[in-house]
């Protein structure tokens, strides 16, 4: 935002973010859309210029006037549309995105009509109803939307939706589906989550196809929150993976998204009627729906690396809960062997679990197993009292399970009792496949 | 290590750590192993009892007497060895590990004698000589030790060494590896590490087929630092990895290591003769070897999520470097449409930058490319002036090149130039697969 005193002077002007301005400075006089600015920067005017790029300039001892008004982007219409058998919950993110080419930001084509006409295709597979939460890149995402789309799509679920469809951004889709995995108990319908690599404006059946693949789910015996994406770098068909599995494991790639230790819970092909399961999920639970969002979000998640200094674990102290993302087995620095180069981070460890902080491991190499009693280092950490020894948990669903944890207890004992144990399909203690 | 006080008693009574004693406290009397205890930890005597098990006792009030004098480890002999054409630089690690059942300590098996005994095939292979550096768990191994290793395999290629091995433990080998690439340039000779991901009295011929194969590969016409490990999950051959591309991906698997954006260098089976290389290594160099070790240490690693905290990434402002293992293309939250409940870090990252502190961006994903030009998150960051736009490697190889160019640039503009420039084949700017 700009300071009180610019913004004063802009309105004096009747100029807003978005309006063509020139601005004349000691280095000339330049024409293009004013840019909105993030809190922090000084008072600079940012310029959004023809050929794309952003210039800045300093507001102080600069004249801006008005060139031309923005068209207003008109708020979506509320349409009075009719309840169907499937509810589309958006969040946001490139799926749900247009290039808005003047100002380069991105709005989400969410309202039902707009979404009838991105998926054209869409009613003939369900009676859908749709609702737009939030508009938000996922990265933006944090605890706070996670309990109000949990919230949203629990009563969703209490109205009668025979499925729950979630179109959020890629980027952090799978913390907020570790999240609502949590969340939401004893589902007697499924969630799904859905996005796309590519913006929906793009020459590209992604999006249709994993939306598409996303409201198939969500009408079949699934009773777990789950994500449905291309499976593959063609758009032959998807996976629908479950909420505590599933990883980005890629920067751009459609097929970007893998279960983690796990076969994915089924194949997705709406067009050929195929849902082809590939472990057994959990079937809609009939024990009735709890919803527990409470989330404590005052936890660190830090890597661990050779270099690593003590005092950036002792100053975590602040905090109530860490995730060490430790490497192999789930090994820190310990210097065990005493040696005169190594520079150990346990005393650290010991010390926030010591103030009362639990302090959980995840595995840096993604895929595999913790144990802790294979070697000299991992035994140290044992009896330092860190959790999460013979888990298989992605960092991402360890970070989101001892935020949800710490919501539920606040005893060390029992924060260790609820981390260790399966809550959501996050911890086999049998790995069903060499998954790789 | 024990107060001063208590060491003072052990001495007298003769007691060493590693002796067998009989601790006779208030809750009784037991008999065992007098294990290290590590700093930090309050005046406890920790005694390994017969089924395994640590035992923690208060020193205080506490009587101890020694029942039997622990067996010496003994210092390996230094053996006269001739010259070879391969050296052999031992680090510790899995691979060169023996447990010592009595202490469950580890102690590395890389004397000369010890290295025919374990590998006895070694010899019909090539003419080798090997020296012990380091006896350390990899996780210990910091800039310190990465530096004498560099100087160690320097002064081997210039005595005339044909080829170098690393025997190095699997959990930070691909820090070490990347290290070294950046250290040593212009190598007319490989550097390859190896390791095992069982330790060497498993019966296991893991150990064996790595370390064959690394041999094997140090005799080929490659001038780079390279990884040789298990290709696959049985023992049929290895892939050799390039220093900088390669990464750990799963905890405990034999094929555990994988090169990521790239193709292995070649598919290695002494026993076949074969080295089939997947892409064209650097051959060995003819334009004189370089060493350029100085590391600035001061640099953090840092992992982005949902709910991080703006002070977490304010209170970085003491390091001179950082890297921060971002989302997606290269996203952190910025919040550009001014959510309620988002929390943007774009303005303490600015801060740091703002203040000299290069910020320098590593995909979460693991997989893929950066590109920081598709949303406003990603645009916002490159003006603020964040490095890794285009680049295409791992959180690890960005880290420790970062710290190896802060040991040769402090200027800003300098270190951006050096990070985005392609050294050790780290940065491609088009991908040579759609590796995954």
């Amino acid at each position: 935002m700009y300071s009180k005193e610019i913004l004063a002077s802009l309105k004096k002007k009747g100029i807003e973010v978005g309006d063509e301005v020139r601005i004349t400075g000691p280095k000339g006089s330049f024409t293009g859309l004013l840019m909105p600015r993030p809190e922090g920067a000084p008072d600079t005017f940012v310029l959004k210029l023809g050929n794309g790029y952003n210039l800045g300039i300093n507001a102080r001892g600069a004249a801006i006037e008005l060139v031309r008004k923005a068209e207003k982007a008109k708020p979506p219409k509320e349409e009075n549309e009719p309840r169907g058998d499937i509810s589309i919950l958006g969040c946001g993110g490139t799926i749900a995105s247009k290039v808005e080419y003047r100002t380069g930001a991105v709005y989400p084509a969410i309202t039902p009509s707009e979404l009838r006409a991105a998926f054209p295709a869409l009613g003939k597979l369900a009676k859908i109803h749709s609702k737009q939460l939030f508009s938000l890149f996922s990265e933006d995402m944090g605890m706070g939307h996670w309990k109000l789309l949990a919230e949203e799509a629990a009563r969703e679920i209490r109205q009668g939706a025979h499925g729950v469809v979630v179109m959020h951004g890629t980027d952090t889709m799978t913390y907020t589906s570790a999240a609502l995995s949590f969340m939401l108990q004893g589902l007697p319908a499924p969630v799904v989550f859905v996005g796309a690599q590519r913006s929906s404006d793009r020459p590209s059946s992604e999006n249709e196809m994993n939306m598409m693949n996303a409201v198939f789910s969500a009408e079949q015996d699934v009773g777990e929150v789950c994500v449905c994406m291309h499976a593959t770098g063609s758009d032959d068909y998807c996976h629908l993976h479950r909420g505590t599995r599933v990883r980005k494991m890629h920067t751009s790639r459609r097929d970007a998204f893998h279960s983690i230790n796990s076969p994915p819970i089924a194949v997705v092909d709406y067009r050929s009627n195929r849902f082809e399961t590939l472990m057994a999920p959990r079937k809609r639970s009939k024990s009735g729906l709890k919803l527990e969002t409470k989330m404590n979000d005052n936890v660190a998640m830090v890597y661990v690396h050779p270099g690593m200094k003590p005092k950036f674990v002792e100053k975590l102290d602040s905090y109530d809960g860490v995730v060490l993302i430790a490497t192999g087995l789930g090994h820190i620095p310990t210097n065990p062997f005493s040696d005169k180069l190594a520079t150990p981070i346990l005393p650290a460890v010991r010390g926030l679990i010591e103030s009362g902080i639990p302090v959980v491991l995840a595995p840096q190499t993604i895929n595999g197993r913790l144990d802790l009693n294979v070697y000299t280092n991992g035994r140290l950490l044992l009896e330092a009292g860190a959790m999460g020894d013979g888990m298989d948990w992605t960092p991402e669903c360890a970070f989101v399970k001892l935020c949800w944890v710490l919501g539920q207890a606040k005893k060390m004992e029992k924060v260790k009792e609820l981390m260790e144990t399966d809550i959501a399909g996050e911890i086999w203690r049998r790995s069903p496949v060499e998954a790789f």
